[in-house]
């Protein structure tokens, strides 16, 4: 397997420390490709990053039709929240208006994303629950298609289950692809992730920009989902968070959504491009620089756009007293 | 620059995730190559896996004729300690016993690394001093130097302090080769690190082992060293730790040290060899399990030491509801 390019790279001092490499592309709806780096072919997780591609099972399966899913509610369905105060209302609501509650959730408890929402549950000595859980808004998407579906909640987060056969069919259906069981895995929150080509995610990204190569309810669903996400930026993240940023300050220009271990993908709307990248090594921050090198190269960003991107493209390493002793950047994107 | 090799991945399900590439190497006394793996001769910043080698300059510069140094507090000079009780007292008293305090660390306060030991600070509501930054060891035996040379103690962290100087000679001494100022950085505690390849510190480590290469002086310093730290593990690095755990199994046949950014340096002592890795991408766990895998293969180890290793070189991945997911292990040393 040929090394893919270093896409980031660590400097203290006047040497470099560490390097990222990974593998980028920016596709059209037809597959055209913009510009790509490394090897696009290679399947990998998306894991949270296509929360979006997931929440098309909603449409699918009539779940809007029976709960009329508020925009806050679409949004936190693409979300990986920082169980900030809004997240954690927003998704408990969301459960209350279905009949349901947090005993419910399959995804499992986590402390906040957020730190201050971490500070103040243990000021209280709190411990946290699934509603913190950064899937919290995701899994409550899924239950409204198990409601819609007329199956049995529990156990929805399994891959046997109908919810999840439902999750895989739309997301097969928009990328073009069969998932399949050779390279398939369990995501953090429980539920199965599936490995696919850089490429083929970029693609799916840039079907549901634009809707092409999709049937009009995929192409409805699709473009609720991405107004949804990009007009409450904060609901898809949280303070200070890379996709929250990004989206606010394109003002719904771009769909950004990050996933575990250096995953990052979305859409540039009005160019009608996806792009996906993934960190070999699964590290989060090279994967924002990365991101954020690619979306200064090929979304045309304003002067406060770039701004916002070169936070991320440039990060300061500073030491234990606070003073600037190096910095993480992209390369080569 | 060619790529190095891969030397550990992460496994979600049956698919690969994540790749961590590296260079390793394990040496004698004279240079002879045991065996190795990638670019050993790219220049790399050793961080804290030296901190036996710095120590070196307690014996350089008298300050052992002059406070009598026990085998504590050269382990802890040794150290990346975790901040728990047995570090924090060990320091202040080491200070204390030099007519100094806290006040003169320089290496600034960081939250603890062992968990419990942040648990307990925060329960009383304590903000961490200087003595919990793992640092705190090294930092005291950098202040005996001082006080030994005659020299003020304040600004010993900078890169022109006569202390500095001396650290740097010592490794300079050891590795055989000049640091030179277009590799140097800052390190997280403040002082001065310098890139040199990875042969030379593997060498170095060889040479502190046998004392071969070095005059009778270095030779029994750096005895004197890898006993205090192979005899008191738990004050090198802490509970649960690579560190401590190896040089606890190995009852003084390895000195092993982690250092920022996948770091690994240590000698396998009955053999002669002297070792050194790091993980391209500065992945901690990753070169945890490299080193575990190089020790596995090079230091003969019984079936209780494989135990102890194999903990790190296939470490579980878990989801929030804690079920196995995956792993992280080491392939290719």
């Amino acid at each position: 397997m040929d090394a893919n390019p270093i896409l980031a790279e660590v400097v203290r001092g006047n040497w470099v420390e560490n390097r990222h490499r990974g593998a980028f592309i920016v596709v059209d709806a037809e597959g055209a490709v913009i510009a790509s780096g490394g090897d696009v072919e290679r399947p990998v997780f998306p894991r949270s990053a296509i929360k979006s591609m997931q929440a098309l099972a909603i449409f699918d399966r009539h779940a809007l039709d029976r709960f009329h899913h508020s925009a806050e509610e679409l949004a936190l369905a693409c979300a990986s929240h920082h169980g900030e105060d809004e997240h954690v209302s927003g998704v408990a609501q969301f459960l209350d208006r279905m009949g349901l509650s947090v005993a419910d959730l399959e995804c499992g408890a986590h402390m906040p994303t957020n730190g201050k929402a971490r500070e103040a549950l243990r000021a209280v000595g709190a411990d946290p629950s699934a509603l913190h859980n950064n899937c919290s808004g995701k899994h409550s998407g899924m239950l409204s298609v198990a409601l819609a579906m007329g199956v049995p909640t529990a156990g929805y987060v399994t891959r046997e289950h109908d919810v999840q056969k439902a999750v895989r069919a739309a997301v097969e259906y928009v990328i073009g692809e069969d998932l399949t069981e050779d390279r398939c895995g369990t995501d953090g929150c429980s539920i199965p992730t599936w490995a696919a080509p850089l490429r083929t995610w970029a693609l799916g990204f840039a079907r549901m920009a634009t809707g092409r190569g999709l049937d009009a309810g995929h192409a409805a669903g699709a473009q609720k989902l991405f107004d949804a996400a990009t007009s409450h930026p904060h609901l898809v993240a949280g303070t200070g968070h890379l996709d929250t940023l990004v989206m606010e300050a394109f003002k719904g220009r771009v769909m950004q959504k990050g996933g575990a271990e250096g995953v990052q993908c979305g859409a540039i709307r009005d160019k009608g491009w996806g792009y996906a990248l993934k960190c070999d090594d699964g590290n989060m921050a090279a994967s924002h620089a990365m991101v954020a090198a690619l979306l200064t190269k090929y979304a045309d960003p304003d002067d406060a756009q770039k701004a916002v991107l070169e936070q991320f493209a440039r990060q300061a390493t500073k030491n234990v007293r606070g003073a600037v002793v190096g910095e993480l950047r992209a390369v080569g994107v």
